[in-house]
């Protein structure tokens, strides 16, 4: 099982505090590329970090939103998207090339990926744009949302994610986090939350801005650990 | 004989009024990465257009400066300047990949262009990012100038380029664009000026925003053409 | 009656070629605050200049979005419209003060007028932070619109202003721009509708990135005074 | 004597750390502008809490440079200066209108105070901007620097600040932060520096981002009260 988190999220040279401690833990690093948040110069330094420590790499494109965090939908047009995408990876991809080491998936970030989840013509922007930089590029998506459709109808490689911080609905779909229960704080309901659902996904997020993130990370390793699962990089 | 033009140095979907007819006339585009100007649509825009016409584009990477376009200098160190140089030929060169076409030389802009030319640490910067995103890019510079001489050092290729449109001083360096005699905007005078420099360079120079610019490529395209040059892009 | 127009919707020094015809023709600028358009050195040398030809000075704000002109819906919050609505008109009135002269009014851009429009939270929190910066400010809005509505709410002074250059639908709505009949080029049959709308409406408004807009401000401006109209601000 | 500390200089709703905690110890408190860090949000709230606490408001210009947090030299002429400078007090003085308090004084931030200490024309280009905005405004600098003539040349009024975080040259100007020195962090150095400068400076300075600011300002609080010094914002 793979366990990814989202990294590289300060700004102008503020590294987020718990990326270090993170990168030990996680196989697969989300790596923010300037439009919610992220510099060049941080974006540089966590590739370099986590090729280090050997966390496979995946570009977390978002809306161009720093001052919402890209946590705010957009009417951005399908064009648009697959604009924002291409120019997002392919900045990634020139620190992942200057480090010497692959990108090899990519995630959207915060209300991009929300929209992409639920609507075919975002989602497809995306997969266009990973299609059309390096179709070998592997698509994370919820299961069974349009993410993954759209990954299939690009015949790009899609790869499922799970959420060990975020409540579920019973229809499978996220609590928004404007509601109550859309966060799990407690490492001990996330570790449960990430064993019931391992069987059904190729990895397991947390958020970096959970609080106690880096305690959430740790509970879900031991657990999936101890249930016999190795944690490995999914997009190896 | 090369002819290059700063390309897609509008923004916010503005295309540059005398950008399609430019794309008509140069060998060589340099197109903005979205730092002193550009944005992702009108990259993707302007790289299609330019790969359309057989036109070779470059990277055309600037401080982020969006308030001064670029013509303003910073004092970024050389860790900041090869961290933007790699993000903004890693996104120009997605929209190559994603045109089906091949990202071949990068000429840096304005204030970075000119702090390149005399402080070999910015030059050095600039090459190592060149370097270390694909050593086989040709960097451009001003001969007998540290960015060259950077290029040399890093062991990348290097091209030499002239102004069609700009004063020259006697040592062979360019009038600031603060002082009389610094552009250039008679086509006539123009033509002389390539005319005179053919022999020395690889590629000469209009700016899409000297007034009058498109009349003063097609004044040198045609006396080059007359004086028995070829004109082709020197990248390939 | 009173004429307006959008004016200062550059960027980085670069002045829209018509603003300065314009500020001839037209009553009330409504200026740019570098959201969406517009930057201090523009928005100063755009006040500047409407001073000068006794022309009323509105601020108009708009989202965040320099990519996208500020014509993309965002999911702002109420708290972060009426924050973004105080520094914009905060910004603007400084370069009022600057020049010795009094910000009259305000007028939303692109799609934070459409959303509040039609959406009470919005429209509230655009009235609210003109009245917490200025209740004497006069709100702009479309007649029996939530943002006429928030102005009585707030107990600031609204006043009504209706479209040249724009297709209305028979309930009184604007045609959307992604719609056919959005966009009313012809001078004659603007001319016509200003006349037509003339007695219902404070103000007129012809966006000066229509294209023609001059034709259609000046063919407007002759038709009102062939029919007796005064052309004068509504704000004074 | 006063104390003084930046505040506000998080971004995209992140609150500073400290920010809460230096509110109630220091009794001027510099609030970013958006320009090197700070959004609107961030600028409103931060006006809010220290019209609370009844700590003096001071509004932080800097340069446009998000990413490089303002604490780099930019080649902005005196015109540009002078513009940005008016649309960053603008904006903050939007806030303490819209929370029902007053803007009292005007202090630069990082390269752009630096420049102005020892740049004539940068100086009187800040103080410009004040005066045009308000000349009854405060404007802060180091003893004997260009930025204290500015003031005396602009009419407007000047007050001295000293660091107790920063290390002084035996010239009396600082230690460049690039070189060893720079900083105090030492809470007992720090109490003895403010000691010793208290009598020549009208308020005393602790940037927020020196680590252990906190306690550098409850030191040299401490301190100057035992001294029979009392703390009173300098700009009432």
């Amino acid at each position: 099982m793979d366990l990814n988190a989202d990294m590289g999220e300060g700004f102008a040279g503020v590294s987020p505090p718990d990326d270090a401690t993170l990168l030990t833990l996680v196989t697969s690093a989300n790596i923010a590329c300037g439009f919610h948040a992220g510099d060049p110069v941080l974006m540089r330094r966590t590739v370099v970090e986590a090729a280090k420590r050997d966390v496979a790499i995946g570009a977390h494109p978002g809306y161009p939103d720093l001052l919402g965090f890209g946590r705010r939908d957009m009417a951005a047009t399908p064009k648009e998207v697959t604009a924002y995408v291409i120019a997002q990876i392919g900045a990634l991809d020139g620190f992942c090339r200057a480090a010497g080491t692959k990108l090899l998936y990519v995630k959207a970030h915060g209300a991009l990926y929300n929209r992409a989840v639920r609507d075919a013509a975002t989602a497809d922007a995306i997969a266009e744009g990973v299609r059309l930089f390096n179709p070998s590029l592997i698509l994370l998506g919820i299961p069974n949302t349009e993410l993954i459709a759209a990954a299939d109808r690009a015949g790009i490689p899609a790869a499922r994610e799970g959420f060990a911080d975020r409540g579920y609905r019973p229809d499978g779909t996220l609590v928004p986090r404007s509601e109550p229960g859309a966060l799990i704080t407690d490492p001990g309901r996330a570790a449960d939350q990430a064993e019931r659902i391992a069987s059904t996904v190729d990895t397991i997020c947390v958020h970096s801005d959970t609080p106690g993130a880096v305690q959430l990370v740790r509970a879900v390793r031991e657990r999936l650990i101890e249930r016999g699962h190795t944690i490995a990089p999914f997009a190896r």
